[in-house]
């Protein structure tokens, strides 16, 4: 079965808005065993809306369309649908109370717009969207279906998720047995990951196949089986098991678990504490840390160190450390987690000072050098350093990926072989 | 003229990759007065190639296709799209002579795919492309042009700014001018902004355009004017300006300016510091500020205060404060605000205490509740109170967005101009 995504939207013809849903309902869709046969982005006027109905329906029995559901007058989107599927718009009450509520719950008046956001097409089957105030819709033709959502990335995902992921699973049925299993790595590269694990992927079967998804300092290993038997389950697991053996030190997780959901339940799991001492990542690692749910279980807080000043003042970094070494040093990283550990009385204290760029290098600490150190229970504070690129917000997100990266092995003590499953 | 760009590759389909290309081209292509009809993502096969150059060629007197230039085994888009053309391959020296200049530059040996990116098409006119081995190709089809670029984005804006501009600023001549004006808005929703200008954008010409477009907490109102004469972009002017006077309290800035770029813009107007208390947010808010270049001009650091036992050693909130009220509470924030104002010795404190989510909420503080307060200079610390969504990241960026918006109105001085009606 194939699908054909369409978005709609001239902020995305014209450049203003990269078009993130596709992307994210394309894996979605993939993980549920439905090929994309092509995306579109089309203007939102209704002829360039009905012939891309018309065309999708010819090529695929999957449509799904995002964007154009808003509430102002430049969203035509629902009219044109409705025009393709002879629709006429009816008051939905459900969707009025939904929006009701949402207006007593911000204390604000409903528009004329907003009420006419509450007509729907009589002949869709309308799917509740608890993130906003314009629901999704399904439409059928024949065997075929076409799913309209919002364009705002987190409506859209909530309709996907809560109402149409289910009538999907439904619709493809068993005609395919789809397993994946997905080995979370950070610390080494794509290309050097591959060469150690070439020669296990060489012996998959046909039905196996093995993707390299690489991100800012870490890599997803995704082995994926397809088969018409169910058995393709234990053939996965069997391969992702000789590919574990081969990077285990490199594996800190499984099936998207994040670095920060693993650090909380790694330390969890030891009843610590944590705090970070920023400069160049300026709060971003407590950002993604406390990003987690519950992650007040351990994490107790964060001295964003920006200026020297502050540095001296609330972590004791001594000045003539900072006179002789400068702040992005060995010395100076060593000195912010001992004063992090000892003033906010954790278990483990990560400081972090580097040159985030794009100004601010020398020939001696170029854009991209960041120190990091980890004082941890049991042991001697270390300190690390990192060499990353020259983009300010991606060395930002590379020193927190390493740096959780590096703390995950030294929880999981990995001298020792750490298995989950 | 219009264009319609096809983006060639499975790895789009499949959510892989989010394309970026796409959004970067038309950007280019409308600023050049060009417009984009659409844009596909489609397989790199060579069925759905041939099939969507016939098809852009139908619409479109120009195509710009990127992606699946590179060596590796799975990409026949040159292949495909010569066979479009009714192309011969032939050996093309010069860019073997790039391709081998590169190759002794990193010392490596050239293999047999890198040579087969040396045949190109007879009738295809070469684009180098200085940043990687795979030029660029511009084919005629009467009046008509197809350019081919590869798909990694710095090799394809590369050859696009080196080759293509020129050639697209020949093309369109003066046919048409295209002007825009985005006014960035912050602390209305997108349906309270249009009931407030509806009025002036139905007096728009024909000529002149109105887009609403929105994110969490803030919409960008984008006017846009297309016509054959140049005085098009004092018309838009006119109008962005009719439309600000009427929106002005919500306008913050210009043409895709972000929240923490005015901030920044606006608080070294003042030559002031800054700092930040942040207890739900995690370290989000300084984050967001320390990602524009420079912030430490006036950013001083953050305290991360997750914890209570935080909250009251680093910032002095006084224990009582905690048992009686909260740590989600009025007077915490204040305190808070306080605390990080005297302790970090800045002219502006914010500080934020909230119930991001999912668990945590009560009755009477729901989850997406949040406090924060402002510590501003001449006045008494305020704190102000935020009713939010239930989604715990959300929240977060929600939170800090108005609480951005409300510091750039407190810097712009806008409470006093602030009109009711």
């Amino acid at each position: 079965m194939n699908a054909t995504i369409v978005t709609v939207g001239d902020e995305i013809l014209i450049g203003q808005v990269v078009d993130t849903n596709s992307a994210w309902l394309g894996s979605q869709l993939v993980s549920l065993g439905i090929d994309v046969a092509e995306i579109r982005s089309i203007s939102d006027k209704e002829e360039p809306i009905l012939e891309a109905i018309g065309t999708a329906f010819q090529q695929s029995a999957l449509v799904f369309m995002t964007g154009g559901l808003g509430p102002t007058k430049d969203d035509i989107t629902k009219k044109a649908i409705a025009k393709y599927f002879n629709a006429s718009m009816v008051f939905h009450e459900p969707t009025f109370e939904v929006i009701k509520a949402m207006f007593i719950r911000f204390n604000r008046t409903m528009s004329e717009s907003h009420m006419e956001q509450c007509y729907m097409p009589d002949n869709a089957v309308i799917l509740p969207n608890k993130m906003g105030t314009a629901p999704g819709m399904l439409f059928h033709q024949g065997e075929k279906m076409l799913f309209s959502m919002p364009g705002v990335p987190f409506e859209m995902k909530a309709i996907f998720e809560d109402n149409i992921k289910e009538i999907l699973i439904q619709k493809t049925g068993n005609t395919a047995f789809i397993h994946h299993r997905t080995l979370m790595t950070v610390g080494q590269g794509e290309t050097a990951l591959a060469d150690k694990i070439q020669y296990i992927v060489d012996t998959f079967p046909p039905q196996i196949s093995m993707a390299y998804l690489p991100s800012l300092g870490s890599v997803r290993l995704r082995i994926t089986g397809k088969s018409t038997s169910p058995s393709i389950k234990e053939e996965v697991e069997h391969y992702a098991s000789l590919v574990e053996k081969e990077v285990d030190y490199y594996v800190y997780g499984y099936d998207n678990e994040t670095l920060e959901a693993a650090v909380k339940r790694m330390i969890d799991q030891k009843k610590w504490t944590l705090a970070t001492a920023e400069s160049c990542t300026g709060g971003y690692l407590a950002h993604r840390l406390t990003s987690i749910p519950g992650s007040s279980s351990y994490f107790q807080g964060s001295i964003v160190s920006y200026s020297n000043t502050v540095k001296q003042n609330l972590l004791g970094v001594k000045a003539e450390t900072l006179a002789t070494f400068g702040a992005v040093s060995e010395e100076t990283v060593l000195e912010m987690a001992e004063g992090c550990k000892n003033r906010l009385h954790v278990d483990i204290a990560i400081s972090i000072s580097g040159i985030a760029g794009p100004d601010g290098g020398s020939p001696e600490k170029p854009v991209g050098t960041v120190w990091f150190a980890i004082a941890y229970p049991g042991e001697n504070t270390k300190a690390y350093k990192i060499t990353a690129s020259k983009d300010r917000l991606k060395n930002i997100e590379y020193a927190a990926n390493v740096i959780m990266g590096k703390l995950l092995r030294k929880l999981a003590a990995k001298e020792i072989s750490y298995r989950l499953s």
